[in-house]
């Protein structure tokens, strides 16, 4: 049985879910991987709320006491830019493998820190950073490594599908994004989700992995504008409302686009309701591949984040 | 550039497929992977038939000549079962890495020829065993790796779908039979996809993957029983028919059930129609997971082939 040890960089929703996955899979990871995971260190923000299934000792306000210890592999689920890489970057430099589901962070720095991971001959497993549960990073990564990708088709904001959604039913949007923010898909500022911007972040980072081909144009349009009278126009088409990701090549390059779109309701993404993902990957030889699940959550992301953890641990 | 020498028996559909794609996939491997892929001999029936596009000095009728030169992997897509298994066999003893699309070899002596590579420190890659271009066996195997799998139902055999599809349009079941060989999605003797076997070796195949269980009980019914009366009946209930295949635990294991059920038409493998595969995947962490794409076909296949020694060339 080898041993892995985990430095944990933040305790919210992923983090906590990531503990808590990590105690229910330990028998099954021991007998099939013969591998014990161990966390070694938390960091959070207050040491002092009690959190349950946690040992008190392993909590700790200083990042530095997670990233400087001997651990095997950091997960960095702490969010946000700022510090978190700062976080990162340290653990790169300490020789340290990095697991992260930080989509602002590698959208923002995803090349420098690659760059500084492969300088220093790490890894930096970000399945989680993109669609949570639904394993597409690997796909992309592995499974279609042999195949040309001539064009991505997704729905990558769990909570603009769960608002249009509700739109379809007759809700208003404000009663509609009131609906998601009771049951937690919406943040208390939704700006980056309604927008379209946290669907394009996620598509920037699929279109880095799927094409080898500079980025020529943007552009991003949010579900905001989305009235009860353009849904009945759709519905009068036979089409539904969704905001769609696509990313193309075109000329010298790659074109992101995402925005509300009608869509006949025979497509494949037409059928994709309430907060669930979905990507459609299209390879010149295998034509045409879809894949579909919880793009968010607790525990789909915490998964994501040991499948990483796990792969990794084929390198220590 | 590191060079990545293959050895190829077989230049049938599968085969040559490969042969294609390597060659036009070359430059973007070069570019991307700094990986130079060379096919340096195959093995074929007849060295004398015209190939279009492929050198005739590299064919020849003798397996070993193929397998005992020092080739990085050797790539086994004769298909049967007898002469396969020991070209494999001696491709490991001879330490190489192999990648196989034949299915029929790993459900009859899989854990036998995965021991033998174990013991002999080299990887049998399969992804193109299962389903062909779709890459369920990596997401099996890596992106779901951290979490435990409940249950995986699907449709597996894309002739069977194909037929029933048909049917579904008011054909009998012999015209839609013709109709499928007509298209080359079915075999000559096509006993083996539509009694259900082909789907039960795949998901016997799938279970092994996602389960630390044994199988307990197989059920396989084939679809050559479903007349149109049987389609009405499902029709009048706001269902279709579809040959599924199940893998769910039970009492002291896992159970293996394939055969046609009714489905209500909004569940998401009674959409699947005609020659496509999909695979719901139901992990206790992250829900319900649905991949669906090209289960066949000499390209999509060769993808799911070439993906798998892109996955090697990394231990090489």
């Amino acid at each position: 049985v080898k041993r892995l040890r985990i430095g944990l960089l933040g305790c919210g929703t992923v983090g906590g879910g990531f503990v808590a996955l990590v105690d229910r899979e330990r028998d099954r990871l021991r007998s099939r991987y013969s591998l014990d995971l161990t966390i070694d260190r938390i960091l959070v923000r207050d040491a002092g709320k009690e959190r349950r299934g946690i040992d008190p000792a392993l909590l700790t306000t200083c990042a530095t006491e997670v990233i400087d210890r001997d651990c095997d592999v950091i997960v960095e689920v702490v969010g946000g830019v700022h510090s978190a890489g700062t976080y990162v970057r340290r653990a790169i430099r300490q020789g340290r493998h990095v697991v992260t589901a930080n989509k602002a962070l590698l959208a923002a720095t995803g090349s420098e820190l690659f760059g500084a991971a492969a300088a220093r001959g790490v890894t930096i497993g970000f399945e989680a950073s993109v669609c949570g549960g639904v394993p597409v990073i690997g796909v992309l990564r592995r499974g279609l490594a042999g195949d040309s990708i001539e064009s991505i088709t997704g729905i990558l904001n769990g909570t603009s599908n769960f608002i249009l959604s509700r739109l379809h039913e007759g809700l208003g949007f404000a009663e509609a994004l009131a609906c998601a923010q009771e049951l937690g898909f919406a943040e208390a500022d939704p700006a980056l989700d309604v927008s379209g911007q946290d669907a394009a972040q996620k598509l920037r980072i699929l279109a880095g992995l799927a094409f080898d081909a500079p980025i020529r144009r943007t552009t991003v349009v949010g579900i905001d504008g989305i009235t009860p009278g353009i849904i009945q126009n759709a519905r009068s088409r036979g089409c539904v409302v969704r905001s769609v990701a696509e990313a193309t090549r075109v000329a010298g390059g790659i074109e992101l686009r995402v925005g509300p779109k009608f869509l006949a309701a025979t497509e494949p993404l037409a059928r994709i309701v309430d907060e669930t993902n979905a990507i459609v990957i299209r390879g010149r030889a295998v034509g045409e591949i879809v894949l579909s699940g919880r793009g968010a959550g607790s525990m789909p992301t915490a998964a994501a984040v040991l499948a990483d953890v796990l792969d990794i641990s084929c390198l220590t």
